[in-house]
């Protein structure tokens, strides 16, 4: 029976990508071949990576302006290494808005390459809000956000303007919401959670960005020989790509990013309503900053803990505890997510208060 | 129909892997997820990565002798950067033997952190076979070899003696043949080729040659850290090490690298033999350097190409094409390539005899 996975990533993807997937590991398309065999400079590949290139520009309504994409291997840390790299001169500094440990890691990754400017953070709050009142200073060679932090369910829901160059981790909500994303000058996401399997890092780039800086850039850290080698610079990771292209066309025959938006919202309100209505939950993130993608809660009373594991458990259901640094319950309802998993999710918080009361 | 495929990687993989990979693509060990969907965190995951790090070195019989495994991304080209980023020390140098572009392309990247010394090189020759006669540096931080050369059918059948650490890209000829493993400090092999789908790397690095130069290495490029962490600095590409492991298991059920390596010789000196006999081809490595894994041949009169091209397509043979720094053919015969496969390129070969003869 399949579980309901609430996981943070690696996390859900649609049924018909599962099923897709699978089928192509035995033969992909009728060549007679596996997915996991096929040649990366094969005809059959080259038009799945092209495919998956063209189709992220698509629904992010980026085409023809200016945009490279790449899928590479690494992970979103290793972009934190990517971007200083690339991006800031040698003796420059960057700006860094503080919204948890993976906007503090890209930073940290960036202090070996320069001057490090924290315009803001919500630490002190254990990263339980989006700070919004800071000013990036006009000489940064770029300045970096978090657009989504799973740890604390919280999501930015503006961005700032600003003459550098904006670059946003968008590992965990990408594809989820409408928004004009050509603000952003670079965007990176690492697949594992919104796209795909954990394995390939979309990246999304202006092109005129790029080649600014006076540094030496070993070829396999820079953004321009990826580009120029079509994201092909070394042997990409075939499967994790076609996955990912699986994900993309599927959210595509769903309306985009416009149709699942909707339903994005409709899950989310449906799950914090009733951490707000049950008197025996407590949302963690500060209402206006809530993330649609992680919903954090925990227990009124922490001594509750047992019956409350005990019945979502005997639900079916899978991945809700929180982040050891929060603590308490995460329910991760990425697009993939169905609605029918959030109510049962919903049910289940019901039912422990019926329990509780009783 | 399944292709006989020759590619030279991504490349062939057991039919039992595919078939259980895409099992567990729908459902893994009937946990109710798939293994794309399930965390690295969980107890699953978990001891997929310690099976797949302690087989490693139970199958090269490096176990208990101060050996580390890790399973990356990135490809062999990211730990070009690697391994001088983690072995070369400020002012410091490192020798290389050149037996192919791939050897070279190490050598490049390393030429960032100090000084490079090529000990010997068959470039002259278009890489066709490996150097024996040279001398390492006694002053090395490291000497690197590859010690397969995919592109031009070259095979390193002995490594050096030397006081410096020894670093091996085996990338494409890892788990094939018996030799003593603890001659070497540090091996690194992408998995498309002898292991797994490509997504992840398998590094094996004897844990004392590390943290013993006088650099800043960022956390991602940094072998201590993710030893530290147990392969889980970041999210692993969970599929990739699953399917790799798959192909680990395999392997062992088939006597390991002894058993293996007997099929392998067995399949080389049947396609070799027919080079050799038959006075339409000819092979393109020096003989005594001929590859196991790799086996690249012309045809003696290039005008027969459309002939040979349309018989060995007909016969369902797919990826046989050589690289374009070599031309004509190149028959990639890795572990799990079956012996039937190799019988229908003789075949065809011999075929493709008749047809000129008559």
């Amino acid at each position: 029976m399949k579980k309901h996975n609430f996981s943070a990533g690696p996390s859900i993807l649609p049924t018909e990508v599962f099923e897709k997937a699978a089928a192509a590991v035995l033969n992909l398309n009728n060549t007679g071949l596996s997915i996991l065999e096929i040649s990366h400079r094969s005809k059959e590949f080259v038009a799945i990576m092209e495919e998956a290139r063209a189709l992220v520009l698509e629904l992010l309504n980026l085409e023809n302006k200016g945009y490279q994409v790449l899928f590479l291997q690494g992970g979103a840390s290793l972009e934190f290494l990517r971007v200083p790299q690339n991006l800031m001169q040698v003796g420059g500094k960057a700006a860094f808005l503080d919204t948890g440990v993976w906007a503090n890691g890209a930073m940290k990754v960036a202090q070996d390459f320069g001057e490090t400017v924290i315009v803001a953070s919500s630490k002190p709050k254990n990263y339980n809000y989006i700070p919004t009142d800071y000013t990036i200073p006009t000489d940064a060679d770029y300045f970096h956000c978090t657009s989504n932090n799973t740890i604390y369910g919280t999501q930015m829901k503006t961005f700032p303007s600003t003459k550098a160059p904006v670059v946003c981790d968008m590992s965990s909500d990408i594809f989820s919401r409408s928004m004009d994303y050509s603000k952003f000058d670079l965007i990176y996401a690492g697949a594992q959670k919104n796209m795909g399997p954990a394995g390939t890092t979309l990246i999304i780039v202006k092109e005129a960005i790029l080649g600014k800086n006076n540094r030496t850039i070993p070829n396999i850290l820079n953004y321009q020989q990826h580009i120029a080698k079509e994201s092909m610079y070394n042997t990409p990771p075939v499967f994790a790509i076609y996955t990912s292209l699986l994900t993309l066309q599927w959210l595509k025959s769903k309306g985009g990013i416009a149709g699942i938006e909707k339903l994005n919202e409709t899950k989310a309100n449906l799950l914090y309503t009733e951490i707000d209505r049950n008197p025996y939950f407590e949302g963690v993130a500060n209402k206006a900053d809530r993330s649609l993608m992680n919903v954090t809660f925990t227990l009124a009373n922490p001594e509750h803990k047992e019956t409350f594991d005990q019945l979502w458990q005997s639900a079916n259901i899978s991945g809700l505890n929180g982040h050891r640094s929060v603590g308490g319950y995460r329910a991760s309802i990425y697009n993939a997510m169905p609605i029918e998993s959030v109510e049962v999710l919903v049910a289940t918080m019901q039912e422990f208060e019926k329990r509780i009361i009783n």
